[in-house]
């Protein structure tokens, strides 16, 4: 954070759920500066960004005009960058947009086919601009996953308890599906069975994921949202297990890669990437 | 613990696995004498049943003759108590035995189907009797049972998770079956679904108990006996847990066992009944 | 819930942060009707109390005048209830007013002490009205100190851990403090040493509070407010746990008070009495 | 372990509680041979120590005379290793004259001060010899604090809980110490705080170990030896735990380090430089 001057960012989405909680932590960081918050949702249009947020006024009205913002920010005098948290449907072409204006994108949105993916990646090559783009911003997420990643090496037998509260509607959660498919990557199966397993309830075991790791959805009112990755072997069990309370916890990440993007030229997939 | 004189006591499958645990248990107590160890096994025969049991010599041998045994006991000043470790097939003969005896019997063996334990309880009753049942001799695992049903009048959602060592073969296991049936005895539905919900891979959301509970199983070398019980409400999640690392944990409820059968006159079922 | 007719409650301390989930936890209750809404904080004077609280308009204004509530709220068919959730200097006055107006009081502001209750007791008594006075609302909370009271008849080794947000100034929290008298008001002592213990870093080993069990507090962001009761006996563990995410929790032991206090004909003090 | 011929192997302090287990786990890998075993306690003198370790007879002998031991291992045609589970009054001789005959020692035994490490290291340099000394041969113990130490990059509030039975007299563990060593050598100062802490009972928040992080030491019956780091940050909470339930979970470390100080020309100490 020797950093001069701040870095100009302008939020997409800014009105959001995660958009809100964007604009409070840039508006909190001495080396951020917003300069734009772009919001599709009519009901905001034109009042103070930070009012919405609810950190007080910041003296950025939220506007429609995603292209006016990028231009503007395209003229500051630092390289600037674009938070995109908003839909599926939209968000090919806010990256594009913010790249043809030299404007770098932080990307949480979810929804690029990997198809469209490698396009941007090659689109950020052609222009030597950093690109990137985050499933998921949470640094103790990651952390576990690099350190179940670790434990891989020398655990032959591993499981995954994710919980959830109960409206949440799919299982198991994304991110234990990607956690499973990070081990599976480590080229060896996992759990060789050593009884012959008979389910007296079926679906006791839970779910099957790739190289024999299963995996546990549990939902329950008053949990938020928890992922358990549990090693065992002969005398001993190895633990990780991350607690999500709140969509703050996303914001060292969000910020770690609006500071990072800045030194990149290409497209980077994965905040584990940059840690 | 006033007793003037010790409780009789014979073990009978006094060389398996818990038989020994008992052996050493009563040996310890004050309360306690052991006038008997009776064993199947060929191996043990005539040796000195607390060498065979790790605590030393205590001058009673392992003999094969439940009958001579028990007359022995029988003849004790004191009301005496047979505690019965051993096989399936033969339990429901060695309990008519006891009774028939006048030595009241502790049964910690499984296999007794209910029109069994419906004969030995009218059996026990003719005779004035008292004959305990236990399935589970642990004191943790009934107490978390009976925090269980408390909380299940207040709370509308659960879930089981129990996890053991990956050389049980079936799942879930008994004791978190059982758990589940004593909460759906309650006479309500638990897990009243708010959304619809969708298993990505099958299994997820684990097995389904009755009256909507459900029951997740783990299975890790390493992991060695466990069950969770855990309840949802809005804004928290309230949660047992009982862990079993050795035998030893269920002596306290064969100890109790013992003391408490003198005072009975009929059977009775499950250690939670004279807690 | 069977009332033919809904209880009619005065909210005092509407515009706090309890009161508003108060509010909105009444304004979704069939069986209650919010007939007042009081709150000293000119800042929401006259204001809807259903808009102030967040679950939309329900045409009960704000006001500052406890007396004119509680009369209005007296001349109700139905007995009626006071919620005060406000300020410990003022919470006797509160409570003396509700009885003589004959609007029953369920009081989750702290600070009142021994003497003032002992006095309201015996008001309550001459009016033959229903008091409550609830330290703590969590029936998840009381659940766990009652199955904690149940397991400490048969264990004699218990630890109390508790967890919380590092903006939490005091240690032991004052649950824990609370936890742990009940369990000491069961007659023994717990813990008895078997080695000699050392320090190596002083602190260690937690604090001691009541009959030698220990309490160790927590303290990290992220946290929210968690409990831990571990028993420990040889060969298992027993762990009851309590996790709170929101003041929600809160609500269902005191719609249960507003339903209870109607049927008392004097003053209660503690959840765990009307369980 | 494409190792022609297997690695012969002297296990010092055979008979003793971690040598039974190292003699069990040397027997059973088929890339490791049995040449030796040693022990100064003359109950087991002359005893076939695979049946004194209880996997079965294995025809070798225990001696009580090191020095022919180290001479036999010496002149096989592999490199030999010794494995030194014995104690720290002799354990530097011990080393000293495995070096000397040239079999390579991995040593398990604890006391060995760091002059007396400066010095073995001095003497393995001139031998060109690998000497391991591993205080903790825990390969989960290890990779948690491996990830401690990524985690507390990103992470700036972090407690520890240590969790051991009763009759451990010392508090905290050397392990929970040796963790946070592990982070306060990271350069930066943990757990600033945002309020000013009260302790009403002395002792509520643990013991302040190097750089404000706190280690909490509970003590009960049933709990065997266990380990938790807590990271905490806005939003979420990361937290690492490893349970060991017998000392079979040394194992993987000690035959990990059998295999590798093959390849070592110096002293190295700890499990983690080889993993």
């Amino acid at each position: 954070m020797a950093n001069q001057t701040p870095i100009p960012v302008v939020v997409n989405g800014a009105a959001g759920k995660m958009g809100r909680e964007v604009i409070k932590a840039v508006a909190q960081a001495p080396d951020l500066t917003l300069v734009g918050a772009v919001d599709k949702n009519p009901a905001h249009l034109g009042k103070d960004v930070g009012e919405v947020a609810g950190c007080g006024e910041i003296e950025v009205p939220i506007v429609n005009d995603l292209q006016g913002a990028l231009l503007m920010a395209s003229q500051e005098k630092q390289l600037s960058v674009m938070v995109d948290f908003t839909h599926p449907d939209g968000v090919y072409e806010n990256v594009r947009s913010a790249i043809a204006y030299g404007v770098r994108p932080v990307v949480g949105t979810t929804g690029l086919s990997p198809e469209k993916i490698k396009d941007l990646a090659e689109f950020a090559d052609k222009a030597s601009t950093g690109c990137l783009i985050i499933p998921n911003f949470s640094i103790g997420m990651v952390l576990l996953q690099q350190a179940a990643i670790q434990a891989s090496q020398y655990f032959d037998h591993v499981e995954i308890i994710e919980l959830h509260h109960n409206q949440k509607a799919d299982a198991p959660s994304g991110t234990a599906i990607q956690t499973a498919q990070l081990l599976a990557e480590m080229g060896k199966s996992f759990n060789p069975p050593t009884v012959t397993e008979t389910e007296k309830l079926a679906g006791a075991r839970g779910s099957l994921a790739d190289e024999g790791i299963r995996i546990h959805s549990i939902r329950l009112p008053g949990l938020i949202a928890h992922q358990e990755v549990i090693f065992g072997a002969a005398g001993q069990v190895y633990t990780l297990r991350h607690d999500t309370s709140d969509r703050s916890c996303y914001m060292p990440g969000v910020l770690l890669s609006i500071r990072k993007i800045i030194q990149l030229q290409s497209l980077v997939y994965g905040l584990e990437k940059i840690l």
